[in-house]
């Protein structure tokens, strides 16, 4: 479904938007501007190694706790943290029990970046 | 004072940011991506009326609670809420008491918009 508008000048409690939908690794879209999509998203378990090669990828924790692997290290992040991943760096979420993250990517952003697979979301639902 | 680095690749604690600055009115750049800056303001009373023509502002609440004003209508926000001013829309955030806001705009974006005033901050401090 799309929204209705593009430029829908609602407010959106993040907290709220949670409740709408219980799918784990399928962003839904709350928000967009100057190109980017502001997305909601739960995690839970681990995700596939990717990365996107022209777009930085912004993690902002809503409710839980994520760890983001790198290839040399791990960043644990606790609601009200942030990450960003910058372009070409390989990551892989991992939620040890479910938590909520909010991103922000551009809208031409696949969710498993360059590693297309069967958790690739394809069309993106907003919400 | 930049940032030595332009992707730090640090996380980014949002209250422990806040408790780094005092000022009011000033947004504090704390990443970078994708052209956008990701800021920390502390709002307190009324700013100036004033729009963004080429940019979409994000505002989201991280402590407190702000209204939004616009010509038409005004939006309040409590922490974990928030909302986008698309380019072009005169807006003027207030906060009765004082809040704590993340902002999302480009990096080209000034806080006072097309109205340049002593309250326009020409050079942003990263924390």
């Amino acid at each position: 479904m799309q929204h209705p508008s593009r430029t829908p000048m609602d407010k959106v409690n993040l907290k709220a938007k949670l409740r709408l939908f219980e799918e784990q690794w399928s962003p839904k879209i709350v928000g967009e501007l100057n190109g980017q999509y502001v997305k909601l998203a739960k995690l839970e378990g681990e995700f596939d190694w990717h990365s996107h090669e022209h777009e930085d990828e912004l993690f902002l924790v809503v409710e839980g706790r994520i760890v983001i692997h790198l290839r040399d290290r791990e960043v644990p992040l606790e609601a009200g943290e942030l990450f960003i991943v910058p372009r070409g760096v390989e990551h892989k979420p991992v939620a040890e029990r479910e938590a909520s993250v909010l991103l922000f990517e551009p809208t031409s952003t696949l969710n498993t970046g360059d590693a297309r697979s069967e958790r690739t979301v394809e069309a993106l639902e907003w919400i």
